[in-house]
């Protein structure tokens, strides 16, 4: 956070490596450039910011199609349109993987940024967005798989609630995040920061993820009809398998940028609450169902599959 | 340029890669950090505005020590407060090849922006900072020499001359640019932007660099002095490989990150008359004495060393 004369800035930067970050062979340039530009705008949102401009760096080999570039570059701006925001400048240079770094400054309009410190014990904690369509479909996509696209496409280009972030400012957020590492991490962010427990429940959080289950479970039943899923195992097993796919996808899945956020007063349209902030308990932490949350991955099912 | 309520702001990227922008066994990970930021800021003040913030993002292998990435933090930093700044976010990813992309915020303290494309026929073309000891300082380094000091610090860690940038805003600098590619190539940028031809003198160039002209000579005279350079050449020829080194160097050598300015006023302190402003002649560009401007590194001998 910053300020510019008399004006109040909001600054973030998110770094994209080829490889890491996005496959060429899985997503267009388009996508990638529109997913760099979602990660930042998110972030900007985030804190309570109207998105105002992008900055973009960009590093590439000799051999990358101009094309690429030019489509990536599209991207980026489309995004940013989305967003109500635009590219106002840019440094291209030589690297060996294809790098995007994406800067974006936000108008706070005056107010302060909503920072991931000032949850109180009392709040309410609610989300806006999707969560665990892009895990999903990334899983899909590292078994060769291209649908549910709905899921594939979520993870090839995320769709940000980015006007849910100003409209939490103004319904008074104590803190906010968007969720790129996945629901539980980011809410740790916050809990960490600031010194609290966060009390999910699975019950809201399948109530607000919605009809997008029915799409959760359909990929996580696809997945395990693989032949190498489901080899001698019983059908009992593929239904946990199935249900804790889903579990892992909503509560670990990172980059669907939605927007994790907490509230002592009145929840903001398109928020749904999925829990409420409590002392720390065997330090600040986060607790889905008053079970202190696993870490991803950390179910044995979906680990051996 | 962009606005954030009533404030406006210049912002920039630069994009650094090890092993194309730096090497680790030529600088110190502070040099690398101060050096990143440097171009930046230079960059922030070449459009007239003062440096406020810096966004860094930044990627490294596994195998990078802590301690580098921590010091080169420090560097950042430290440049940052040199010209008024303050680091305010980042991001850290892993890459393959360490890499730095740090994107500058200004104030424009309520003036538009100082652009390349604004020079007027009848300005006065004028330099504020160092030209050619980076390059030289490059060139040492390469040929396994670590002196003159001056130089070879110069390129590690160049010294922009940060205030100079507003200073010329209110000079009401007509046109802009920090020397990051060469006196000619950035001089070109704004003759192109603007439409005009940029006509320098190397008797007031040579005045400009005063003492920094002997240095130059010194290097050259090091580097001349080489086996593999001097190898056969009659003493005659050397002479002719230092003044021509010199003259690339001053002409041609970016990485100092001096500032280049139009002006059709009065000129501020610290800037240095160097030419003129006139009509394109055969297209925009860049002229010395009445003669088009050769590219970079055009000089036979200097080509055949």
């Amino acid at each position: 956070m910053l300020a510019i004369g008399a004006g109040r800035a909001a600054v973030t930067v998110d770094v994209l490596v080829e490889g890491r970050h996005f496959r060429r062979d899985w997503s267009s340039a388009q996508q990638v450039g529109a997913k760099a530009a979602a990660a930042t705008l998110a972030d900007v949102a985030a804190m309570g910011a109207a998105p105002v401009a992008l900055v973009v760096g960009f590093g590439a080999p000799a051999s990358l199609p101009v094309s690429w570039a030019v489509d990536c570059a599209a991207g980026i701006e489309a995004e940013a349109a989305r967003a109500g925001a635009h590219v106002v400048g840019g440094d291209v240079t030589a690297s060996d993987a294809v790098l995007i770094a994406v800067t974006g400054i936000g108008d706070l309009q005056g107010r302060g940024a909503v920072l991931r410190s000032g949850a109180q014990v009392g709040d309410r904690v609610a989300i806006c967005g999707r969560l665990g369509w892009s895990a999903a479909g990334l899983e899909l996509l590292r078994r060769g798989l291209t649908g549910p696209t709905e899921l594939v496409d979520d993870h090839r280009q995320p769709q940000p609630p980015y006007e849910a972030g100003v409209r939490a400012a103004f319904a008074r957020a104590t803190a906010m995040i968007d969720i790129s590492d996945g629901l539980v991490a980011d809410a740790r962010h916050i809990a960490q920061a600031s010194n609290v427990r966060i009390d999910l429940s699975w019950s809201a959080l399948l109530a607000h993820v919605a009809d997008g289950a029915e799409l959760l479970r359909d990929a996580a039943s696809l997945l395990a009809a693989q032949p190498t899923a489901t080899h001698h195992q019983p059908e009992v097993v593929v239904r946990d398998w199935v249900r804790d796919w889903v579990r892992e996808w909503v509560l670990h899945g990172g980059e669907d940028h939605g927007l994790l956020a907490c509230f002592s007063e009145a929840i903001p349209a398109g928020f749904t609450v999925i829990g409420s902030v409590g002392p720390p308990i065997q330090g600040a932490g986060v607790w889905v169902d008053e079970q202190p949350a696993q870490q991803a991955g950390g179910h044995e099912h979906y680990r051996s599959s």
